[in-house]
């Protein structure tokens, strides 16, 4: 029951093959059922454009009402806590929070704020984003039918990504294999466990799916090692037109953007035929549908009488 | 006639009386009445979380088309006046500018700015903010039923509230017994008028309600006095669990927010069961509604064919 | 056929009329036709207040859905480029884009970047500013009913306008005659094949329509020239109450504002009878109506079943 949707933890299997049906549903044209008022606010204490703006879109798609809100302009500026911030959305009547905060797992002091607020979590510091995994898995499952046998490489920053270790664990759990590269020293502990690190030539001619991971473009501007630059990092970890020729044909790109184009990526593969990059962005809007709707109905929201959400 | 809601003053007891009633019916469900388009902006040059988003969730309740503005991306930072922004607001077809600004009666000079733009101020610098006095008042009215003869405390930052002037004259013609407390150089002669100041320990046990003021966290970080802390000013003037413990039972709390927990109020009883604060929040958006409505009313905003409120 | 609409230089006078006879009909009342979800995003990478808002009030007139975009707050300032914000907008199901941006034609690497999103150039650096002269050109046919032999008279800083050229041009092109004055180091070669230079004094008598254009404050506070103030600009360049009363009684006053106050025109002449600069903000809505619905019949945006637009 997803009365929060706050972690990848939450998701079994066979929630996971529901949501990727109800997105698919929605993405070929089933229209969101009719309910009364539920109001939604998007809380973002960190810079996005595809999450924030994909949240957006996927409310109104809904039918929800959103409420602006604007962390710089708002009371937090004051000192406000963020569970008294929480617990005021609430008093007001918003119904759901998005909320992005760079403090890991921030949501764990939110869940009981209030029987008529849930959150959807749209990332925690170096923990959880579990839209990005979900809407992950559906352009996997739209591309291929099913998961079972699928290798699946995943490459670069392992240890700031906050999708690797989820998406990792549910494919897994889904029936493929999943396999690791990049920069070794990367490649923590925590890995291990889903499958081996394999350097990036014998990978890729392997791989159905190549999940590349963004890198801190800060990881380029230090003293520590001079010699880690953009192009250094492309011509050994990324993906170059010359080792691209190398993949399956069939096989795809993924990467939750945004892209450093000709660091993780060739640019001219970014748009190219194999690359999913602009259907994951796509697909996120019909999957976060998927997932406010599950929230939704866990709560009951949208099925009573609306003023009765306020009481 | 609110034309404009800019002031308590201009709210008699009758009207107090009313817009009550009125937000009390939109509490219980009854549904705002069907109109034609009406356009709303929110004029938010100061941070708030409360008020600005009570004001949102109000005016989409009303079924008002909400445009976006935000003063710092708007030609304000150009130089434009505030006299300028709001005549081109109304030459653009917005019809009830909700505006909070530092500076005190800012709404003067903008009374006659056109005949179908309304201005609800939502907070003056240290001047008026007529729908936290309404809210307050609701949320009194809704508890005891009754004024008269209750008696409320007013404790704390008198001279910087917005509020606590016109709440002790509204609270007085309504029946109301009001006593004063906190730091004693902050009880200002304008407060005579209206009730005694009264030592914090004397006037706890013997109030119906206490409304608690919020503290300028600025007060504390200067050389002005080092011994005045938050510790001492909690022990001294604010409400401790011990001193609440002398409350009456059917006694409430009461607080504009945001509340400096174990500033003001011990940090427990903000979320205790005596606390009316988050009840106030909730009580806000109804209210809002009300004073909303009055001003279409006087206007007669949406009464019309949508087109003409642009000509 | 306006798939884009981003210059001037895309607009026929055929077009420019029927552009203008739309307007006119949606401020007479004229409703907008119902249409199948169509969605847009307003992206202002620069401050502005008219213009902003004037679309924001069009497109929901027209029953857009707008989905808020805020470039302080996005992956812009994770360096991603406008083409990939843009292709991202796109994927998520942005049909229509107004973009107002400091670099110059920022929107010809834009055109090609989906066949589901079109581009409306609210202003580029100092280039086009579309809307602008459309409601410039609305303002003038609303007056004099025709353009044929009307005398306009273009004033200011002709060199930093986005809208002087394209003006002049479509005027000429309708049959009215253009003149030019203010200061003649900023009245460029460009201008000289549309109409002469002429002296302020003898072009404020003789003129229908005055047009006066903003001066970029940044000019006065330079040491290139310390006797260059607002007040002696105003007294040789700016139209002051004297010079105003050699005008015609049947003249108008037109500005794209935020008008400088006693520089550009003395102020009581900004609210006066002969102004239309008001007018102008007020037909900017109805103007933006008309293009914004041009754009969707080229697209076929809203004719089609909503979710075919997201595929």
């Amino acid at each position: 029951m997803f009365t929060n949707f706050v972690s990848a933890h939450q998701v079994s299997t066979n929630d996971a093959q529901a949501l990727i049906d109800r997105a698919e549903a929605f993405k070929a044209g089933t229209p969101a059922p009719a309910h009364q008022p539920v109001y939604a606010a998007n809380l973002f204490f960190e810079n996005s454009t595809r999450t924030h703006t994909s949240f957006e879109m996927a409310e109104r798609k809904l039918g929800l009402t959103v409420i602006p809100f604007d962390p710089g302009h708002s009371s937090v500026t004051k000192g406000e806590t963020l569970r008294d911030t929480i617990k005021t959305l609430a008093a007001i009547g918003i119904n759901i929070a998005v909320i992005r905060h760079p403090e890991d797992t921030y949501y764990e002091q939110l869940l009981d704020v209030s029987p008529t607020l849930a959150m959807v979590n749209a990332g925690d510091g170096a923990g959880q984003h579990p839209s990005q995994m979900m809407l992950d898995l559906m352009t996997i499952h739209e591309e291929f039918g099913d998961f079972t046998g699928l290798k699946i490489g995943i490459v670069g920053d392992l240890s700031h990504s906050r999708v690797a270790h989820s998406d990792a664990d549910m494919l897994t759990r889904l029936g493929a294999q999943v396999m690791f590269s990049g920069p070794k020293q990367w490649f923590s502990p925590e890995y291990q466990q889903f499958g081996p690190y394999v350097p990036l030539q014998e990978l890729v001619p392997q791989v159905d799916v190549l999940m590349l991971l963004r890198v801190q473009l800060e990881r380029f501007n230090n003293n520590e090692n001079a010699a880690f630059s953009k192009e250094s990092y492309h011509a050994q970890y990324g993906v170059t037109e010359q080792l691209a020729q190398t993949m399956k044909p069939s096989a795809i790109f993924m990467h939750p953007a945004p892209v450093n184009r000709d660091v993780e990526l060739a640019s001219v593969l970014v748009d190219g035929p194999q690359s999913r990059i602009f259907t994951q962005m796509h697909n996120g809007v019909f999957m976060r549908m998927a997932m406010l709707e599950a929230v939704m109905q866990a709560r009951h929201f949208g099925a009573v009488p609306a003023h009765s959400l306020n009481h």
